[in-house]
């Protein structure tokens, strides 16, 4: 009896996690359109931030991603300067949330206000949505990097005057398909969290048609004209397309009873936390990871800081640091070598569920990626997921690139929550 | 005296080497037009036909390749029908000569007729010029396979009245440097031979501002639109581009007395052939190299024929085989396996004088690909270069794709050409 009691409960997560994995690896993100935060981000207001990571209270944000919050406060004219933004934060005249409780993905710090313009993508299989805001730029300083400026500023009221009309226009013309479109750029050397370059330069392919057409109109002729200066001087403005199609992705998959497959990984200033499938929409939170990095001349690790970063959700759905292999253009900009990163991406097999059918390296001779990353797999066999990411600095700004890898601790927290919503019999 | 004589026979060698190996190095092509053969071709003359290989007379010409140059005659109207261009070119009514006596580089059949448009390609550091014909697009069926009908004649024709035209206002207002873009086409899968879809979309990148201008004249509008569909749709467009800026680059080192290194690689219907850099315009000829291919659906080796190629112009300035481990997807065309492709790549390196600064292969960490390939390097290790290519069918059209190996017989013809004109003091 309590042999059958523990094989039932194993049958079930086995059959779970079947369907949690199918869902990953049959999500079909299309982007759609881009919009203001306000009009389509669910349960978004005018006086609301989102940043990246498990959920914290305001007081509790610390260092960067902190300043970050207060900035967003100041771009959307909440506040006249940081102190009223932080009094107004502390009395919660305005508030925080996390973007992922809004159905949006955080790069880096992550910040979300209320006019900013957000890419939509659907799932057409699943039929949900998921949204994140748009590519600052190449500069070094940028908020969600937790800067803000004169050029900041006029880099972001650009992306909502220019950009975002414009790729509204072209994408209700013609929407774009992104997975065969991701698929493609892992076979031109992106790994599509690190490196971008082929699935920006594939994505603005897409948009020409639609963009020459409005370009015709002498209306729209100037910001076109602007818009492909900006998609052809910075490799980096797929991320976040490829962001929102990654959470599409992982909340398909995510609510699945039994399954102990990852549907999240998150970082805010405090910690590392990770969602799973079958465990509702709690956080399960452990110390930030370790980092191998390389940093932009003239900074060092002690120059690092943890403002938060869900870029990671790339990781979650098989790529990323699951698809090192495809970009080995990427030792330049994050170290290594390529022995390294075939090495990297093959050891995380050991820790997920499948091998996705779209998503192939063809440096390991076209194997589908390692995609599904199993709560159980990961601490039977201490391996855990690698993360391809930027590094933020202690005043702001990029300072480098590298491998992220978790310690064990949130996972040990979700293991044990699962063990409680979901009690094997005893004696097994 | 004699060990002098020697001496000094081999520092000429190897200070000649060193300049022609500088000179594949130094090149910097830029693609700066587009017009009809007849009108920057050096000696191109309305009843002139070009085709690819060491010089054959027209009656030598076998298969497809014969085929091809009698097409090509139907094509400009030199003739009514296949037997009216036999016999005008048994009269010599109709010539024939090689693309690379008139400064071109032929794909497989490598048809020239005068009203075909070329590409125009300048080496800026050396001055010269090299030329290369459109690609036709991605149906099996093109002159330069041997095929011919009504299709083939609608596409070639679209070339001259849409494609050409198009391309020659768009680099009128704007050329493109082409090392800087080939560099970087490496770092996204391609090799450049075999491979070509980065190259392709980086030249529709830069293609992109110009024609948009373009695209605001009515007059020009509807074109445009056909080009970049084209562009979009065509993922081997680069080659053609890519084979006029190795043309070019070889060109540059060729003609450096004493220099051993090769300048020039090239197939026709009966043979394979060499050029040295130190023995002038002479073509070295051996047998048809051995293949290891992977065919499409339904054909095999015994399928194939040799039709001339000289696309391989592309591994004699470093490109191809030689950076071969920087396209794995290319396995899905040519058959092989990463590890295949790695080691390939590297034993290139043996019979190679250099490792080009600027041709960088990220897979062996950034490696300069191997470059300048010595005849006497072949010769003393038995190793010669290798060739990534399509593969032409008895019946006309491409059957497939795959590696090709020369033997050693066109070297060993070169060696000894080398020996009489560069004689070394007996004794060494």
């Amino acid at each position: 009896m309590s042999f059958q009691g523990n094989h039932d409960a194993e049958t079930l997560r086995l059959r779970a996690n079947a369907e949690a994995l199918a869902r990953l690896t049959n999500a079909e993100p299309v982007l759609v359109g881009v919009a203001p935060a306000l009009e389509v981000v669910p349960g978004m207001s005018p006086e609301l931030i989102l940043t990246s990571g498990a959920p914290l209270a305001w007081p509790e944000y610390s260092g960067g991603q902190r300043r970050a919050l207060i900035y967003g406060a100041l771009y959307e004219g909440l506040a006249r300067d940081p102190d009223e933004a932080a009094d107004k934060l502390d009395r919660g005249v305005i508030r925080v949330a996390t973007t992922q409780e809004h159905g949006c993905i955080g790069s880096v710090a992550g910040i979300y206000t209320a006019s900013m313009p957000v890419l939509i993508v659907e799932d057409r299989v699943h039929g949900n949505r998921a949204f994140c805001n748009l590519y600052e730029g190449a500069s070094r300083y940028r908020l969600n990097y937790g800067s803000f400026d004169q050029e900041v500023v006029d880099g972001l009221r650009w992306l909502e005057e220019v950009m975002a009309p414009v790729l509204s226009q072209s994408l209700s013309l013609q929407p774009v398909d992104l997975k065969p479109l991701m698929a493609r750029a892992l076979r031109m050397g992106d790994e599509l969290h690190s490196r971008n370059t082929a699935g920006t330069m594939l994505l603005t392919r897409e948009l020409t048609p639609s963009l020459l057409r409005l370009a015709g109109d002498p209306a729209w002729a100037g910001r076109v004209q602007s818009v492909l200066e900006f998609l052809m001087a910075n490799d980096y403005t797929f991320l976040r397309v490829g962001m929102a199609a990654a959470k599409a992705t992982a909340d398909a998959a995510h609510g699945v009873p039994h399954s102990s497959v990852l549907t999240g990984m998150a970082l805010n200033s405090r910690e590392f936390a990770i969602r799973v499938s079958g465990l509702e929409a709690e956080w399960f939170r452990g110390p930030h990871p370790s980092l191998d990095g390389k940093f932009f001349d003239g900074f060092t690790p002690e120059d690092a800081e943890w403002i938060g970063g869900e870029s990671c959700v790339t990781e979650t759905v098989g790529l990323g640091a699951m698809t090192q292999a495809c970009a080995p253009s990427l030792m330049e900009y994050q170290g290594g070598s390529f022995a390294t990163m075939l090495r990297n991406n093959e050891s995380m097999y050991a820790i997920t569920l499948g091998e996705h059918p779209a998503y192939r390296i063809p440096a390991l001779d076209f194997r589908g990626s390692p995609v599904g990353i199993d709560l159980h797999a990961v601490l039977s066999t201490g391996v855990t997921p690698l993360i391809d990411g930027g590094l933020a600095g202690k005043d702001g700004g990029q300072i480098g690139a590298g491998v992220l890898r978790p310690h064990l601790g949130a996972f040990q927290a979700a293991a044990a929550a699962y063990e409680l919503r979901y009690p094997q019999a005893s004696g097994a």
